[in-house]
């Protein structure tokens, strides 16, 4: 399998390409609209044919490129069904299987940051891969006071859909604000300061409670424009 | 093995931290001063024990944190012999080999961007790692208008030690300033527009004498205290 793990630094975001090296066919997770040519590019250079371009949930904090690399290339959208994103063409369910040439990218449901989000498990070369979106970040995890976030949703989601896997799972989430790119489910279960070590649904919940984090300073840009699978600021001219 | 790779987003610098899972003897390339805590925490966390604080070269980015990760962790500390810092513990030579936990490091002399530039190569899992540091970047290269900085020298590194590895060596540089992490010997050879499809030392001198780049930000902070292992620095209270 062909893997590329991209940056985008305004908004410490974390785009993924998989593809599969014979077929070609490929999959890019949590694109960002201002670096749809710099992942057209690369998709170009390394001769993959998109077939999807997914979310693992309704971003709050930048733009998905999905609806413009849909428009160029051809490539299915998708989404959770339940984040209520009408233009995509794929909506996603839990346990709903993806294939991308021989390799296949299973669909978890793991609500608690948004109501929708996903987490997408691929097997490759005998290691299991985790894209978490914003459930669980590299010792964090999202924040639960937007988009229908709930705190005890998120641990229970965590904890059943994700602590499950193997500890050497690779866990690539859509976020990282200290430079870490990779961590395992073994590390997270571990080290994880809000999510580690079997905490308490109700020592999370006041944890994440606790938080008092600013109001997301693009939400009020970037939800409309998600819902609308990243073109509506397209035609707006942003 | 394990692998981290690890970014500072104030500088684009990415770092490496590699170890034998079984010894958990480990090693970090070009560290940078600001994130020595956050990768003495990941070592702690991961039950490492870092031997090994290398620096693909003297930086003009960033200041290294070999010197202070050497203080703390007892890890040797090595550049390239003719780089003249007198500070290191391994004043490193083409050829020369590492070993952590049953693995090696192999050093590579890749001359071009400073005089004393090094490639390290590690073989893992069935696949071939380099660390190129700034001698070849992600579809681009390190400038050559500095530190005994040599065009037609770079180009002949670049052909004779890092793309004369197989088409699927992992290449990892020092930097990427567009969001990419990691490329491949045989996508650089096929798409680095300064230095892929067999280009001639003519054109290859003749693209970098037309670059043009502004004057390093930070090299006249850098350069004396990469000199001294990124020890001055502490001192001076910066």
């Amino acid at each position: 399998m062909l893997f590329k793990q991209l940056f985008d630094q305004d908004t410490w975001t974390y785009t993924y390409l998989l593809a599969d090296a014979e077929t070609r066919e490929a999959i890019i997770i949590d694109s960002v609209i201002e670096q749809v040519d710099r992942d057209l590019k690369l998709i170009d250079e390394l001769g993959l044919k998109l077939i999807y371009a997914l979310d693992t949930h309704v971003h709050a904090d930048h733009v998905t490129g999905a609806g413009t690399l849909r428009e160029r290339t051809g490539a299915q959208s998708g989404v959770a069904a339940v984040a209520g994103v009408s233009c995509v063409d794929q909506n996603l369910e839990h346990g709903q299987k993806l294939s991308f040439g021989s390799y296949e990218l299973e669909v978890r449901s793991t609500p608690g940051h948004t109501s929708g989000c996903l987490t997408f498990v691929v097997q490759a070369n005998g290691q299991t891969m985790a894209f978490t979106g914003d459930a669980l970040l590299i010792r964090g995890c999202g924040r639960t006071d937007f988009q229908q976030g709930d705190s005890a949703t998120l641990r229970n989601s965590v904890y059943s859909e994700i602590f499950s896997l193997p500890n050497n799972t690779v866990v690539y989430p859509a976020h990282d604000y200290r430079g870490h790119t990779t961590s395992t489910v073994g590390e997270e279960k571990a080290h994880n300061p809000r999510l580690g070590n079997n905490i308490s649904e109700e020592k999370f919940v006041k944890i994440m409670d606790e938080l008092n984090l600013a109001y997301p300073k693009r939400i009020d840009e970037a939800l409309p424009a998600n819902l609308a699978c990243g073109l509506k600021i397209m035609e707006a001219g942003l």
